[in-house]
């Protein structure tokens, strides 16, 4: 299970904000993730769905932006792609140059689409829509595209719920009392990721394991090893957001930069990114969270996070058993390098003891590194990890006082473009 | 030309701190980068290994890590690689995995390796070559590996050099007076980017005609409007430098968020972001260096640059053209998404909207943005847009009073794992 490593000391009272948030969130109209539900009828349809794309696409398109392709594409870069369609993304920028470069991927190849837009509206994935679906109808002609076409959108309005329906698209739902950057783990992500051969239900079963800590009435129906467990994760997750939340307002610490030693967690960082940055930043306040990679990003960020400003704290992401089986080092005759002294260790030994050096030598340098170690990269452990972050974030949130669930400033920019584009009204 | 564009203004004696820090960095021992130099010969000597490698090898992995690979690879991503070999990278992480997954993308094809280490004893680059060095030699046995590595390293010292030197490995030369983070337009960057199909001269070109305007004694043999354009390069450079640390003394703007509309630039945001963090992350103080992709992260941190913690200041990169073909909206007989109404226009005239939409939602919430203009997405703007930077991010650093050339703060984690790891002294 995940641990939570500080060296900070939390008082009792400390946690009675979480107490209280926790019960605040518990009866939010958007708090749905917090119970980790899944549709049973659905999530066959979703694995009946995979099977088939599996077996008539090459490629399957998503199209969708911010919360409707983050997490999915965080998971299947994190854990890999065992199926025998390729999950690749449009609609998620404006850039004809990136679009271009994956209709130059698909090439002839057979693809399906899945298109992720709660309203419809959305812009990016609109327009990548409007292009693929005319792809699409080329290839296979109007009732052949129709056969290829996904919609996960609301279960009872919008354009793409009525388009949807008009055509005989099949359709999954993004629940009304889930938020985009909460949604991993609904048909949002869980379509995309049995596509692409990952076990959703130990992801589900690692999320929702963790969810019976909030959700006790989830626990007559398991060992008490289990319940201990999930009540683990709620006091981690709460410890977590109450010492976020004592860096940021009594030490001034305004930046968080989650650091992890492994690239295939660069876009899970990118979730995160989203998932704090647009659940805290409110009100002209929150923390801003950066990530790095390590040890990569060592040769680039690193002297800025040794000696650099100190209004900077670190959390750390270890993974216990990163690879069942690592590279060793071999010995060499000549020894040209140097590096004999480690033939016989693991790249994950070495990596293991670069996190190590990190942690001991950016606390050195002032910074506060708080470490949260997971066992391995599988699906149930993701699964955990999803819902630690999440339920953390809801409560670092409404620790700080503002809604963990909405994103009014990000009506802005888009009205200001609307109104560029000359869009009618 | 690059544009810098700012609603701050900038008074006179503003400008005579930007003086003093370029009359210093022209005498500082590591600014060989000022003069843009590039050897005649050993300009040829790369143009042929090239050739080389593109007729023999369909991978070229690339190992280095910080500023040994990540100017090129910025640049590769942003142009695209128009060469027969793909351009790979390893030695920049500790990843079993991320090996892993090269070895299987490599699978049975021909490869060449060249290794970047100034030194040669950076842990993950040497560990990296180790790894690759035993594949090339099973795979081509001690002689053909030997035609199949690489190596760009110190001119007269180190165990990489002397290594190359024993085995008779083509050899490139990283200059004494540039550092890693400035390095790219040496062999360096060269070799990669001649294999990926980059017109290395145009991109030198770029750089160079930039740089007449710090080194005068070039001017005579160029037209007056190249004088003038790159008298104005300085000019800018020096505005963009002068306005960061305007707003980060005078306005607690402690952060610099560099925001692109174009996924091409992903890498070429890391590569900023070293140089800047690395140049000025120094004596606890300095601007953090973030970066977002739009309209990407408008979607996720799009709420926090809006409304969140007012202590950001955002540069925004422009490209005014950004594709010589854009891809146009097509018009739908059921207009059933609503957006008939952009039908005829291009993607890249909707991303430029958006941009413009973006720059005005952030300052009217209270973000500063620059803005930063170049033409297009070619060799000769990227060379120049490179120079710009470099010269701008050694003006900042000298103006706060750090060295812009040093890291010091690099060595403890390294010193931490070495004892970790029982390295022998």
């Amino acid at each position: 299970m995940i641990k939570f490593l500080t060296d900070t000391t939390l008082r009792v009272d400390d946690f009675s904000a979480a107490e209280s948030a926790l019960s605040e969130i518990k009866s939010d109209a958007m708090a749905g993730w917090l119970n980790v539900p899944v549709d049973a009828d659905e999530l066959a349809r979703i694995k009946q769905a995979a099977i088939k794309i599996n077996s008539d696409s090459g490629f399957l398109i998503c199209v969708g932006i911010g919360g409707s392709y983050l997490g999915h594409k965080a998971i299947i870069d994190a854990l890999g792609n065992s199926g025998k369609t390729k999950v690749v993304y449009a609609g998620n920028n404006l850039s004809s140059a990136a679009l271009d470069k994956l209709f130059t991927e698909i090439g002839t190849s057979d693809f399906s689409i899945n298109v992720i837009s709660k309203s419809g509206t959305t812009l990016e994935p609109a327009i990548a829509f409007r292009l693929l679906k005319a792809g699409l109808v080329a290839k296979y002609g109007e009732q052949g595209a129709k056969e290829r076409i996904y919609v996960t959108t609301d279960a009872e309005k919008g354009v793409l719920h009525d388009e949807a329906v008009k055509n005989g698209y099949q359709r999954f739902v993004v629940p009304n009392n889930i938020g985009g950057r909460y949604s991993v783990l609904t048909a949002v992500g869980l379509l995309p990721m049995a596509v692409a051969g990952i076990n959703i239900e130990e992801l589900i079963d690692g999320a929702h394991t963790a969810s019976v800590g909030v959700n006790m009435e989830y626990a007559a129906t398991m060992s008490s090893a289990t319940v201990d467990t999930a009540a683990a994760i709620v006091r981690e997750a709460s410890r977590y957001a109450i010492i976020r939340q004592k860096l940021y307002r009594e030490q001034g610490k305004e930046t968080e930069v989650l650091a992890t030693f492994e690239p295939r967690l660069e876009t899970f960082s990118e979730w995160w990114k989203q998932l704090f940055g647009e659940s805290e930043g409110k009100n002209n306040q929150g923390i801003f969270p950066a990530s790095v990679i390590y040890t990569t990003d060592l040769h680039s960020l690193g002297q800025y996070m040794q000696q650099g400003r100190r209004n900077i704290f670190e959390t750390v992401v270890k993974i216990t058993t990163p690879s069942q089986r690592s590279i060793m080092i071999p010995q060499t005759q000549d020894n040209a390098d140097g590096l004999n002294y480690l033939a016989g260790k693991s790249l994950d030994y070495i990596n293991e003891k670069a996190l190590e050096a990190t942690v001991r030598a950016h606390r050195l340098g002032g910074i506060p590194v708080l470490e949260i170690e997971i066992a391995d990269l599988t699906a149930r452990s993701i699964g955990e990890l999803i819902y630690f972050f999440e339920l953390s974030c809801a409560l670092s949130a409404k620790i700080s006082g503002v809604n963990p669930f909405d994103q009014p400033g990000v009506e802005t920019y888009k009205q200001n473009m609307f109104q560029l584009l000359g869009r009618p009204s």
